[in-house]
């Protein structure tokens, strides 16, 4: 097996699409280097890798032998994350998986274990932990400044796919599989429990789906590209829509909207942590402002902090989502030589991302409430 | 009985505290005659119609019997509206009443027969169909800007019961009764219906109380007043929040937030009404805004138009909650004499009201979803 | 000369235009009496008058000589309102005037001089100190909150003439009077010196006239009231526009804009006082907030407090325009029987803003710096 | 002399204070090579290089000398702008300078001659620029959308000068550099210049200052970064704030504010392009959205869009102030094989901004309005 050198990590990055150019553009801010990309099909890889100016691996294989690979980037579709982070982990590499961990607890669990044995970092990108303000709620809520946590109120609505003839690949996963839970609706669970430290406990769900038949292009489609041409019906089995009602460990509710059919909403993820003493709220389409309100006749906006870890320009000076996920690479490879931080998401939490999905199928499929926890050795 | 004369409207109050001074408010400023008012108790009645300049009754009988008097205003408590009502419709007056039009189906199925019988006006002030905005998202919405309605969310949060030292003649409400959903949910659903045109149909609803038991202030309590002095435990009963997943007719569904626990939020009643093409979404506490958000990378605000009927000064000259309520009574009179609007609430929207109450506790209380509808000759 | 009973203040209005309008509401709301109102023209004054249910006065001779009249109401335009008024005063009767009190120093000097001489109180409409949030601020400034006061911002832009095809008779005021700084701009002075307590002691100013050719309909025109029908070229000398930098008493600078012209400005009043230690803003079109900015990266909006003389309904509905002028008039009611108060304007801020109006005008014909102060016993 | 390929780009950048590291980080996010770095003083250059992981340059004749290097940026001092750049480009290097491009038009004036002489790309940063919202504010603006340009309402607004312990190099300017004004006045006039394509032809300028005593740590300054330990007296000669109304081609006139002791504003620049049609303002603290009103009742909001050339993200995910230099710099490599592009600020544009800076100096120390045009060659 290859042996890495930790004090000198290399990334490979599988998967080249949007948020495979986003890994590459963070790792390139951070100076870590590039070892080369792996595409989902040879020519595709050539041609991408051309253009980036890095090298292409045309198989799993190839990328998993080069000693220089410390670290996989795993940007490729969910149905692939598990089996390659599970070889990639054999391989003695670190992995920063993006979300979801797996399509499944099962899938979760054992990369999980794997991680577990193979003494590797392992995490999962859950990128709006990577905004300064999140961190800084978080604090704010633990710190007590709310009182004791009484209440969530969430949401994360999108209107990519608000028309019949909006199609991704997304689309056509199996309905257990969910499809605005698990991919914005995960986000709003981590945020959830990454804030308050609480594990959600039951979740009861209703699931609507507004286009059961949609249009589908001829050939293969991209996240966030558009398509034309020629299109052919779809039987949609996933959700367009879901309403989550959770409570958390201590007698905490919560209340959480996800859509993707949603007009006007463009990527507005927002969670409100309401307290005894008061309630601070975060919109992911104005990041660097932290709304609190209390029973006195005044709001405060708590403004970015140009002195936090998580913030690099002056106050401001608008940092947004490439810096985000910039924070949360950094702190992956900040971790790599020792401890880790406990402000990125671990494949721990890409766990219990996959339990809360399959609780929230479940509960909706069954139109009751449904209980999240199942042992996990921690 | 006494023939009042409908073309010359004569207002008598019922009910001196908060919502009463509204009431008078908007009738002087409407140049609708007020013969006089009626308290919870001869001493109170008598100074604060001395304060008013009005005259005071001493009671229901008198004030019945006062032929001057053409419109009865009901904003006493809500046990009394039924009775109180009935007994002036009886006496052959209009009657204008506050909400809840009654505490169960029961009294409101009652009272809409009777003024049907009696052949009376007979109005629910659910206040915010006085705003102008209101009267406008009900246009862009039946008027189809929107596309086929197909999902509505909502919420109205409140924080004035925030601690358990806050006390109110409200908290003290059988829980049958509720709190949180008859006080201000009541306020959303009505303005999903008005907004919509569509009925409720069914109902998944879960309550929280966060203080289940609070100081009671030894003595009387006003709303929106503030105690002070000997307290003493009080038991509650009714929620301080509330959760309600709820489907309309035609598949539309909605998610709503009600709480009276909600730090910062201080009257924060929003719906915003999504559909196959836009959202619309119109806030209580910026009254006179509408935003309309589509597919396109364009945000609109529709401001208020000043030739519109519930208008009555300039753009950017701000028009509040006082308006809103001089707009519902104006056009009360205005009906008076003939065909009657369909912009303000009926008795029948009372009883909407109440129905959707009665599920949403029967459906806390047996966890599972209930149906709202039930026959009513219309 | 007909000795009013200053117990029982009763009103007449004079002008029925839009903002005479505002003011028989306010009264009404107040619960003072009308004695009548005075239009420009008889047939006029008859119509609205039977409209409002209120006695016409066919002359200001009559109105005058009513015994039941103490304070007479100036809404006329802004030509008559020195003779008039100078003739109430005359007549014994109190005076409450739009402003500007006069169309120059002259008029406004001889204004204050017969009041004193009458004894009677005289106040000046400036509507917008009729805002809590605008006590507020005058509190939160001359509380030292801020620090030392620095730097004034302001604005007034308002669109309503924006068009060449846009007429009313302010349009057609001599240069010398002013348009822009007169109407508008005059309020904004006001405001900056209520909330200040400061002087204007220099002013520079540069007007600008879009339109110097406007269309004029053939007939009358009312404010804020929408023409149709024929027109005629119509040659304008006053301003659309204007920017004015001033100097304060004790080094404060300020920069203030005012236009007519405006696109998407309704409304829009803004100032911002800024100090050594914080800045606070208040807007106009959100008249309940005001916001305060630091060093430190956190901003708080102060919101309305119910418990404040200026507010009557509870947090979170919102009181506008109407309510504020209410708040004024109510205030010069309170105090006609005693001491009266320093919140409202007096005619003593009537001279001074027509002071300022006055070196503005001459800064912009002369290019250069211009005194305003001059002196005035007080 | 060297002659670097300009197929092959090299940067190489002089001045490793906070936007060093800005352009380093843009440059890696490019993927455009970092020859090396150089440093105000050996020792600091030696141990930024290591942290960078870059080659440090002792010298500017060592860089010079290199050809690996094609381009230099420019990120030293203000008052060394002049001098290394004229010695870069007469090493046949391209320029990429940061603003000012020097401290008077007659350093402005050689370096653009020089440039040309040269046949180098020259470009000045104005960052700003680099946000899409600018671009697509321009071509609304160039477009028609608003009508005929008539007025411009800007200001830029921090508060990190505020007290008089707040220190930076920039406080010692000599008063005729101006400091205010030159640093973040000349970002507002290049902006409105590129907004609109209108040059100003008159100034009139009030300057103040309102500490003309800081205290000055003893040793050296960052801008941007905090002191402690001693300090002295400081006697300072440049503007803390100033108001210029100015005066462009074809009779549109403008006001600006600029301070950098405005208490809560913290990058706060915003400028307003009003026209005979509509009204356009863009605030670079919340960079992706254009706000656009018109005399209906309708605001509209402009939002990212995602098409755009200086948009890489979807709608929703927020790009910042990061992200706008990126673009510039991209702009500015994209252009150095060929034609070049209008989008990015030109040393042409650097020497108006100095214009601009020297004529607001004149009309405060004068005044009086001072004509800004001047010849030149173009």
């Amino acid at each position: 097996m290859t042996q890495p050198d930790p004090s000198q990590p290399r990334a490979a990055v599988i998967g080249i699409g949007f948020i495979g150019h986003a890994h590459i553009e963070a790792l390139r801010r951070l100076n870590v280097p590039i070892a080369g990309v792996l595409g989902h099909e040879e020519g595709y890889t050539r041609r991408e890798a051309a253009k980036l100016g890095l090298r292409p691996y045309l198989s799993l294989d190839e990328l998993l032998v080069d000693p220089e690979v410390t670290v996989v980037h795993q940007c490729g579709p969910n149905d692939v994350h598990a089996g390659q982070n599970l070889r990639a982990l054999a391989a003695g590499k670190h992995v920063f998986s993006e979300k979801p961990l797996g399509v499944s607890v099962e899938e979760c669990e054992r990369q999980l274990l794997a991680a577990r044995q193979a003494g590797r970092r392992a995490a999962v990108n859950f990128t709006y932990r990577g905004y300064a303000a999140v961190q800084t709620l978080r604090e704010i809520v633990r710190g007590g400044e709310l009182g004791d946590v009484t209440y969530l109120r969430g949401h994360y609505l999108q209107d990519w796919l608000l028309y019949a003839t909006d199609f991704n690949w997304r689309v056509g996963a199996p309905a257990r599989e969910t499809r605005a839970v698990s991919d914005i609706g995960s986000h709003l669970s981590d945020l959830a429990r990454f804030v308050t430290g609480r594990e959600p406990e039951r979740v009861f769900a209703r699931f609507t789906t507004l286009h059961p038949e949609r249009r589908r292009p001829v050939g293969e489609v991209q996240t966030f590209a558009q398509g034309g041409g020629q299109t052919e019906p779809f039987t949609v089995t996933t959700e367009d829509q879901a309403s989550l009602l959770v409570e958390y460990a201590g007698g905490v509710h919560a209340n959480f909207e996800l859509a993707q059919v949603a007009p006007g909403h463009k990527n507005d993820l927002e969670l409100e942590v309401q307290g005894t003493r008061g309630a601070a709220v975060w919109r992911q389409e104005r990041p660097e402002e932290i709304e609190i309100g209390t029973r006195e006749n005044v709001r405060t906006v708590r403004l970015k902090d140009p002195g936090s870890a998580f913030t690099h320009y002056p106050g401001g000076h608008p940092e947004g989502y490439p810096d985000a996920i910039t924070n949360v690479i950094r702190t992956f490879y900040t971790g790599l030589g020792g401890a880790g931080s406990d402000r990125i998401a671990t494949f721990e939490d890409g766990l219990a991302a996959a339990r809360f999905v399959e609780a929230a199928f479940q509960s909706h499929t069954e139109g009751r409430w449904v209980d999240t926890r199942q042992e996990v050795a921690r």
